[in-house]
């Protein structure tokens, strides 16, 4: 009946492409960082809720208008009643049916956050998967853009508690009612634009990467890079293309050009979110949208500096876009801005590891009344990424308790009990804050002697109990400190002859009655706590 | 741009069928029954490995032999290059291929747990999903049935971990070569048979739910329900159905019968694992493949029993079965004993929450060398019903911080970054362990003050702060104990006269300068921690 009987020619195993395993070091940290996220959107009063991975492709806004199946972004599959189904491609659109769905029964405004995985049904590269993991935060039935400086406030601590420097992030806000009003001014308002406004908007979107003269040619005729690769620009006349540099650059962003090479006091100087404002109120006031836009900024700028979060932490940048389409208001981009070497040797800063906006339209698909939102979301795995790069206790502790292996030099079905002895009375073992004393595991392969201490080697044991048949007539079993063992075997042959050195193997080797094995350990694990 | 004007007639919001949302209760208690999972189970020297949802459909083994397709039991979709894939259907499968795929670089024996949502197309019912979370613990590479008493030992310890007591339940253990010799004395041996085995192994599964007399029929002709429904027997002969019941009765098991008739005294008496195996061997040691796996059970038996494990935690019981069909020796089921109301309102154990065997065949289907393998599976949602059941501390407490809700009386955007900062400070104020006081939402809704205290309420707020427009002007805050005030407010028209009514009302609205705002807060909490 096993499986080994019918199975044919040996199958190949291989992850499916854009996946990934992980292992012991990447789940713990994780786990470890996940913990932190939850609990600094606790303290707002972010409420956990879970959505399941699977929703009907409509609910995603995934389906093809025209066309009766899914968008090939996603994957799907079809229920047994012929409906469409998908793998959730982000949590904002369960959220919103999630809220939709639960409207009455839900405190409003509903601040909740939640983490998963996502999927997309995109050419895995580089750096590009097809599940990853998101942590989102958002609040549902608010209008105010209170809410959305909430969310700010809200990335800004998340950042810190994870260990991320005050100087090392920003928070960076702009808001779509303004990017629309600029659209407006030069001439792009309407429907009929919207393909051209498109080409604009990615053009500033690359402020950070090109610099203004990169963005320049992408708003005229069109730009050139490195490889020769032209990329046809927007074609604006003059006046227009300057009206948009002109609006982009009323912030000296962050970062602003490539390889963080703005001048740090000028940068420093002009962090005034106040002044900003002032500045694109004085060139686009006029128009309507932008006038509104530019108020609500000041709002969140207000409210941010009253809770103490200066403008260098929260910071109104008008040259941030955001992709998705379903933005209304205010959109935000956590940039991480301090400097890595990338995989072409250059350095440039982190950058974005999360994001968010208001989409006053999403839930109101659903539902008869208007129902406004915002939120934000973090790219998981490359904040993970992030930690590590800057060495975040978060992820570098190793907060896991030591690991001992009681080794199995007679595997005879007699003599394997009192290994099981051992090994259950060390996983029973307290320290002193009635805490697990160690983890502890049971050899049970069937190799001899030295490939046991190997094992024991390659899973970090701290220290191994041998109990051979000498030591088994005797009641005692032998604790081997391997670490100290490990030290001891690389000493040069002068020091090995040194009393001194053979005090030391006696404490790297030891022997104890079967009684006081816990205890020998305690004596070998204290030596490094 | 917003979604909001495309839309055409509004969306339905509504969870697909079988799919489950989870809100903050559930999320949070589950979140606390995993974390003690996770430590039970590193205790044992098991290091946590996750893998991708997603798998080719094939190394799933749920690829259909002799069609181009794959099982329809697992929601499965085409990649672009062809390939099937599928969501994963359990954790083994996915572990095996994670194994075979890096052998070299996993030391062995190979322990490991996950903890994860598997899938399966399949109609839902009533507690039947079609997602739901496995967390699974495996030793590979390791032949010696000292893994499955390991296995056995973790189930228990961890059962206790999360708070089910000793007595509460049983770690019931068979042998899948028992169950195999079994069928060859009663001449089912062979391919041929396979058909008429999986009937006969179904009616012993069933020994739990009919007793033997239902066996009995279901060994025979065939046996009626309640319903008046009618299931075929195995047809076997008077001979064959004495023997396959003397082979089940060999232990009277826990809960033999329907709901729990069977007679304490006899079973506490009878747990003797080594009388069973003797007893099973008198009648069916004849047998190579039976004796061999009695002798496997006899080790498992020592093992349990030289690490304190007695029979009435890890029982052998010959009834025990298993659905998979790639178990190859030992197998294993947690049951938990303790008495539920059923949906018909009958009394009945609560029943299987976790098992497992061994499966030396899955991983070798991979690689060419043998690779032999043991491990278990908890389901999770079944485990939480079962700790809501005994009320676990786990599930039970309520471990999070109190919140406090800041009322917003103007919100005039003058007046906003007052309560803002209100709300800010009270999110970075510290207990005397410098663990957060509390956690902190400002309300953003548009609603008036009644509104706001229910929300306040709705959220379980433990205090509420408010100013308005006086409170303003003299540079005060109002805090609101909501749960004296509740208190206070149910309370009789006498008490309301009495003068300490009239002293705990003050206590339960009080206000103070801006400045002490944390202190006064802190006050109230004091009362209710």
């Amino acid at each position: 009946m096993s499986a080994d009987k019918s199975a044919p020619a040996k199958l190949k195993a291989r992850q499916p492409r854009g996946f990934v395993d992980r292992g012991p070091a990447d789940v713990a940290a994780s786990e470890r960082m996940l913990a932190v996220i939850r609990e600094s959107f606790s303290l707002y009063g972010f409420d956990p809720v879970e959505t399941p991975f699977v929703e009907y492709t409509d609910a995603l806004g995934k389906f093809l208008p025209d066309q009766d199946r899914p968008n090939e972004g996603v994957f799907s599959f079809q229920d047994d009643d012929e409906q469409w189904l998908s793998l959730r491609y982000d949590l904002t659109a369960p959220l919103a049916r999630y809220v939709a769905e639960n409207y009455d029964a839900l405190p409003k405004p509903y601040r909740s956050y939640r983490a998963g995985y996502v999927f997309r049904n995109e050419k895995p590269g580089p750096g590009r998967f097809r599940q990853f993991m998101q942590f989102d935060a958002d609040i549902v039935g608010s209008g105010t853009v209170a809410g959305d400086a909430e969310i700010c406030m809200l990335a800004a601590d998340t950042m810190e508690k994870l260990g991320i420097k005050r100087g090392d992030y920003v928070v960076k806000v702009n808001n779509r009612k303004v990017l629309d009003g600029v659209m407006e001014a030069i001439g792009l308002g309407g429907d009929a634009n919207a393909g051209r406004r498109l080409t604009v908007l990615r053009a500033i979107d690359k402020l950070d990467k090109f610099g203004p003269e990169g963005v320049r040619l992408l708003l005229g005729e069109g730009r050139k890079d490195e490889s020769g690769d032209f990329t046809k620009g927007a074609g604006l006349d003059a006046k227009a293309i300057d009206l948009v540099l002109s609006y982009v650059s009323a912030q000296p962003s962050i970062g602003t050009g490539v390889s963080g090479s703005s001048d740090k006091a000028t940068v420093a100087r002009s962090f005034n979110n106040e002044i900003t404002i002032d500045q694109l109120k004085a060139a686009f006031g006029d128009n309507q949208l932008c006038a509104e836009g530019l108020e609500e900024l000041r709002e969140i700028a207000k409210l941010a500096a009253a809770a103490g979060y200066e403008a260098g932490r929260i910071l109104i940048d008008p040259s941030i876009v955001r992709g998705l389409e379903y933005y209304t208001g205010p959109v935000y981009e956590v940039e991480l801005t301090f400097p890595v070497t990338n995989e072409d040797g250059q350095v440039v800063r982190f950058g974005s590891v999360a994001g968010g906006g208001r989409y006053d339209g999403l839930v109101g698909r659903f539902r008869p009344e208007p129902v406004p939102a915002t939120g934000f979301s973090i790219g998981v795995s490359r904040l993970y990424s992030a930690l590590k790069a800057v060495k975040s206790p978060i992820v570098d502790q190793k907060n896991e308790l030591p690991l001992v292996v009681v080794t199995t030099m007679d595997r005879d079905a007699q003599f394997m009990p009192e290994y099981q002895k051992f090994v259950s009375e060390l996983r029973q073992a307290q320290d002193e804050h009635d805490k697990p004393l160690c983890r502890a595991d049971l050899y049970l392969g069937s190799s001899g002697f030295n490939a046991q201490m190997k094992y024991a080697d390659r899973r970090g044991a701290v220290c191994a109990i041998i109990q051979g048949s000498s030591e088994r007539e005797a009641g005692t079993v032998v604790i081997k400190d391997l670490i100290l063992g490990a030290e001891l075997a690389a000493a040069g042959r002068d020091v090995k002859d040194s009393a001194e050195h053979k005090e030391r193997q006696a404490q790297a080797q030891f022997s104890v009655p079967v009684a006081e094995l816990v205890e020998g350990v305690r004596r070998v694990l204290a030596r490094y706590s």
